[in-house]
C-alpha cells in the first residue's frame, strides 16, 4: 500500500475488527458507514450536517455522474470533492451496478457495456478503462474496479462465468488505474451465494492486489441468512491487513450480522431514501410517520440522539410534514436517519473496542428490524 | 394597544419610517420582511436557519393549517409556535385570500365562505368569527380581520360593493377578537386601485380600531404603478403610530417603493417559490440557474453576502442541482433569497436611518428587477 492510503486494525472482537483507514483526504474510521451521495449530494442533507453526524467518507456514483454534469466537467470544475463542497473523503462505485439497472439499450460484452443514458438517450461507453478514467477525473479517493453484479438467482454455472469475467475486468481495471498516487483501488468478490466460486474470486483478486476488497453481488434477494453465510465463507480468504467492503448494506441488524462476520464498511441509500419515503430508524423499531398514530404524538423521534432533528420536533409535526410532502420533511427524516445510523456505527466500534460486540448485537435485534 | 404590543418610529426619510413592534414573544424591526410559513413550515428551510438570517417574525397561512393538520389539532399540540420550532412573533392570514383562490365549490354570502378542501373535499365554514377562532387556536401574535380580496379588474361598484361587505366583517372580526390579551388584530384596507375608496376603508377601520393597519387586494395584477399609486393615496389615511402592512408584497422594487410611501411590513412567497423553481435573486439581478450558461461558473451566488449557501457552493453546482431536481438545489436557492431578501431589509432600515432611502432605490433599480 502507498504511505498515503493505510488500514491499521486497532481493536478485534471475534472476526470482528475496529480500525482506521488513513487517507489524504482524512481518517476513516471502521467499521464505516458512507451515505450515499449519487448525483454529487447526499439528498436532503448540507455536507456540513453529514460531517457534523460524524461520516468520515461519503459514496458517489460513478454512473450518474458521469452521465450529469459529466466526468471532464467536474474535473474542469477542480473535481468531486470541490464541486459538492465535501473537502472529506470520496469512494465512487465503477458504475458497473448501475449501468445494469438503470441504463437503457445496454449491451454487455467482453470489452464492457454500450448503454444509452436514462436521463437524454445519449450513448455511452463503460468499460473498464473508461471507468477507471472516469473515477479518476472525479478525484475519488478510494476507486472500485469496474464488475458485472451477478443477478439472483442465477445457477453455479452462471455465477462462475460472470465471476470470471468481473475477474478480467478487475484485471483491466488495475491496470488501467497504474498506481495512481494518492488514491486507492478496491477489487470486488463475486460469486453469487457459491462459496467455493467466492473462494475462487477473493484468490484471484489477492494475486492481482488491491487497496482493499469488497465483497458485491449481495443484497440482492438472497436473504439475511444467506447473505450472512456468504460473507461468513468469503472473509477468510481476504487479506487481513486491508478493509473489507460490503456493498449496498443495509439495514441495521444487516450491518452488525456483517460486522461480527469481518466487515469493515458500508454503504447503502437505506437512511436517505426511507427518510424521503417517510420512515424513521428509532431504538422502538422503525416508524412509518405517516401512520395516523403519530398525528398527535408530542415526543420526538429520540431525544438521546445529539441531532436536533431526533429532538427538536414532535412526531406530530414530522406526521404533518409528510403528510404534507413538505420537503422539510424529507430533510428533518434523513437528517435523523443518517444520525441513527453513524450512532450505531459509533456504537458498534465502542462495543468492539470493549468486546461486547455480540451483546450490542442481541440488544439491537429489535430496533434493527423493528 | 395592549402594552404588551407597541409599535415606536425610531428614525423617519420622508414617507418612510424604521422602528420597532414589540411583541409578547420579542420584537420585529421594521420595515420587516416575513417569510412565508404556508403549512407550518418555511418550505424547504429550518427554523433555525430562517431565524440566523434576520426574520424577526414569519406568517403561516390560516387556510392551509385549518384544513391540515387542523387549528384545533394545533392548539392540542400547544399552539403554532410549538408545532413548528419557531418560538419567535407569527403573523397568520385570515385566509380569507387562499379560500377564493384554493378551495372548491365555495360560496360567499354576507355570514362568510362555505366550501370545500382542495386536500380532501371536506366541508368547512370561514367567516370573521371562525377565522378568528382558528387564529387564536393557532396561537398567533398577528391576526388578520377577515376580508374579501377584491378581484383585479373590477369597477367601481363592484370594489365598493366588496370593500363594504370587508369592513362589515372587519368589524364583526373586532367583536370576534374580543381584545384577547397578547395578541394583536389587523384590519385590512381594500377598494381595489379606487384612491376614494380606499380612503372610506382607511377611514372605517380607524373608526373600528386596530393594533396595525393592512392594504389589501395589490399585488394581483394591476401593476407597479398603479400599486404605488394607491399605496400613496392610502398610507397619508392611516395612523401615523400603528405599522403599516402591504399584503403579498414583493420584488425587491416594491418593496422599496412601497417603503418610500410610508409601509413597514411585507410577506410575500417569491424568494422561497422561486428558489425552488431555480431562481436566484443577486446583485446581478435574478439568475435563473437552469441556464446552460452556469454550467461552468465557478463563482458563488454572491460572496459578500454572509450566507453559506451564497458563498459555499458554486453557480454550476446550483446549476447541476437545479437540473438534476435535488432536493439541495431548493434548499440553497431558498437559503440564499432568504438572505438576500434580509439583507435589504437591513440596508432598507440602515438607509432610512441615514437619510438614504431614495439612494438606495435607485441603486437598487436593476437588481431589483434584473
Amino acid at each position: 500500500m502507498f504511505p498515503e492510503f493505510s488500514f491499521a486494525v486497532t481493536a478485534r472482537d471475534g472476526a470482528a475488527r475496529a480500525g482506521i483507514i488513513r487517507t489524504p483526504r482524512g481518517d476513516i474510521r471502521t467499521p464505516a458507514f458512507m451515505p450515499v451521495g449519487t448525483a454529487g449530494t447526499v439528498k436532503a442533507m448540507l455536507p456540513g450536517t453529514v460531517r457534523e453526524l460524524g461520516a468520515d467518507i461519503v459514496l458517489g456514483n460513478t454512473y450518474h455522474l458521469m452521465l450529469r454534469p459529466g466526468a471532464e466537467r467536474i474535473a474542469r470544475l477542480g473535481g468531486l470533492h470541490k464541486f459538492m463542497n465535501w473537502p472529506h473523503p470520496i469512494l465512487t462505485d465503477s458504475g458497473g451496478y448501475q449501468v445494469m439497472s438503470l441504463s437503457q439499450l445496454r449491451k454487455i460484452d467482453e470489452q464492457g457495456v454500450t448503454f444509452r443514458s436514462h436521463i437524454d438517450g445519449s450513448p455511452h461507453l463503460l468499460n473498464p478503462e473508461r471507468s477507471m478514467e472516469v473515477q479518476l477525473l472525479l478525484g475519488s479517493d478510494i476507486i472500485m474496479a469496474l464488475d458485472e453484479c451477478t443477478p439472483f438467482p442465477s445457477t453455479y454455472e452462471e455465477a462462475d462465468k460472470s465471476m470470471r469475467l468481473s475477474m478480467r475486468w478487475a484485471e483491466r481495471s488495475k491496470a488501467a488505474f497504474a498506481d495512481a498516487r494518492g488514491h486507492a483501488l478496491f477489487g470486488i468478490v463475486q460469486g453469487g451465494v457459491y462459496p467455493a466460486l467466492r473462494e475462487i474470486s477473493a484468490s484471484i483478486l489477492c494475486d492481482i492486489g488491491f487497496h482493499g476488497y469488497a465483497i458485491g453481488g449481495l443484497a440482492v434477494g438472497e436473504g439475511r441468512e444467506s447473505m450472512f453465510a456468504t460473507v461468513e465463507r468469503t472473509t477468510p480468504h481476504l487479506p487481513e491487513d486491508r478493509p473489507r467492503y460490503l456493498m449496498g448494506v443495509g439495514k441495521p441488524a444487516d450491518i452488525v450480522g456483517a460486522v461480527l462476520r469481518g466487515v469493515d464498511m458500508f454503504d447503502c441509500v437505506l437512511p436517505t431514501r426511507s427518510g424521503r419515503t417517510g420512515q424513521a430508524f428509532t431504538s422502538e423499531g422503525v416508524l412509518n410517520m405517516r401512520n395516523a398514530c403519530h398525528a398527535e404524538d408530542e415526543r420526538p423521534l429520540d431525544a438521546a440522539l445529539d441531532c436536533p432533528a431526533s429532538r427538536d420536533y414532535s412526531r406530530a409535526y414530522l406526521h404533518h410534514l409528510v403528510k404534507s410532502k413538505e420537503i422539510l420533511g424529507s430533510m428533518l427524516l434523513t437528517w435523523h436517519n443518517l444520525a441513527y445510523y453513524q450512532e450505531l456505527m459509533h456504537r458498534i466500534r465502542q462495543s468492539i473496542k470493549a468486546g461486547e460486540l455480540a451483546d450490542l448485537a442481541d440488544r439491537l435485534s429489535f430496533e434493527s428490524d423493528g
